[in-house]
């Protein structure tokens, strides 16, 4: 995402600690400590302004959600939309997918949703790609068993690329779409680049693979 | 494929037995003695009015190929095709793929090609799908140890249910193409129906997968 850089929103980021965790390393193996409810925890990589993880959290009071942005540019507009949310099952971090585990225990998250993730189209970008395989591992390293990653994007060549991947790590696809805005699919929350994309006519692929529940790789 | 019926069909196939094959299960475990050369063989399952198959083995001299085809109506077309072609290397079959093991020992196929598989919409007809597990299985049962199948098609939902079936049966997904003729994808042959349904517009969709090479289920 191109923005004005916004020298400010590393300090507004921190006047709301409550919203955007400092230290989240301090929190690794004891999320559940700081939402309201015991609950599963999903988390959004690349999570962006933030309007579907603010929107998946207003739909499901039952589900405690992270929003992980490396960008603090681009996170201060999801915080803008948490304070005015204010609900209780959302946080956001400020940092980057590369150092999740120093974040996450092993087991520690039930689902990991990619929702229209960089492409890197150039093969020697490839492991950039946060479907390449290096990112599985840390995504396998701190889901549960059977953990799920629900992804949605409208460039075909990262489908297809994550497909796959997906397939060559041992996952499971479990659901896949080709055309998801005609799908019939309930419950959709259209993430900010979701809408721009398909309101430029771009077909909107979406899939849902599980690791294996054998021991780990 | 909806034709009139051809009343002269069956006996025209066996003016010629040199390439419609009878009695295929007498060849069981010794195709080889058929062919010409000794060679990797790939079967066409559905094979239609038969371009595909004689255009590929016209293309790949150094591998034998069989067309396999229920409806005699429909392969009475691919048995002109090669009547004028003479190829050395090209078989077909009039039996039903249902039938598979009586005709193939195990391990005796290198590649199963689908095209355009009759989509079988509706739910309770899924296990007609020539993707549905059972099928995976028949192929399994006559395909070489990290055999592989590929697979095209224009129907969305059978290409959805079909990588969702693939993953599920075990099958590895080595490469997916959410439009195949805007891929780049060298020496593609085109099937009748690839024809008609691109030239409509439709995309084209084609993967390969491939079965593990552990002990089979
Ligand atoms: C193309 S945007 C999509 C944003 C949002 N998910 C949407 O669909 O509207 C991708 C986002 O992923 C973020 N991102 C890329 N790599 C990341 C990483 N390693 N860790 C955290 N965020 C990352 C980028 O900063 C960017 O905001
Ligand atoms: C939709 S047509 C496609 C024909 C051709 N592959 C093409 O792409 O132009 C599907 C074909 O599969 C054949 N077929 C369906 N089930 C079959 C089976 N169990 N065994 C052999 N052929 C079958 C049908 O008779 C029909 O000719």
């Amino acid at each position: 995402m191109r923005m004005r850089n916004k020298p400010w929103a590393k300090e507004k980021m921190m006047e709301y600690p409550q919203y955007v965790i400092q230290n989240p390393e301090e929190h690794r193996g004891k999320w559940k400590e700081l939402f309201e409810k015991e609950a599963p925890l999903h988390i959004e990589i690349g999570t962006g302004k933030g309007r579907f993880i603010t929107e998946m959290a207003k739909a499901h009071p039952d589900t405690n959600f992270i929003g992980i942005e490396l960008s603090d540019n681009v996170l201060v507009s999801a915080l803008d939309r948490l304070i005015e949310a204010e609900v209780p099952n959302l946080k956001l971090l400020n940092v980057n997918a590369k150092n999740l585990p120093q974040y996450f225990e092993e087991g520690e998250v039930d689902r990991i949703y990619l929702n229209f993730s960089d492409p890197w189209p150039k093969t020697r970008h490839e492991k950039r790609r946060l479907t390449y395989k290096d990112f599985l591992a840390l995504y396998e390293s701190i889901l549960k068993p059977n953990g799920e990653i629900h992804f949605k994007t409208d460039n075909q060549g990262l489908f297809e690329y994550s497909l796959v991947s997906f397939s060559h790590y041992g996952l499971l696809l479990n659901y896949v779409s080709l055309d998801l805005h005609n799908s019939g699919m309930e419950g959709n929350i259209m993430t900010e680049y979701e809408e721009k994309f398909s309101n430029k006519g771009n077909r909107i692929y979406r899939c849902e693979a599980q690791f294996p529940d054998g021991q780990r790789a």
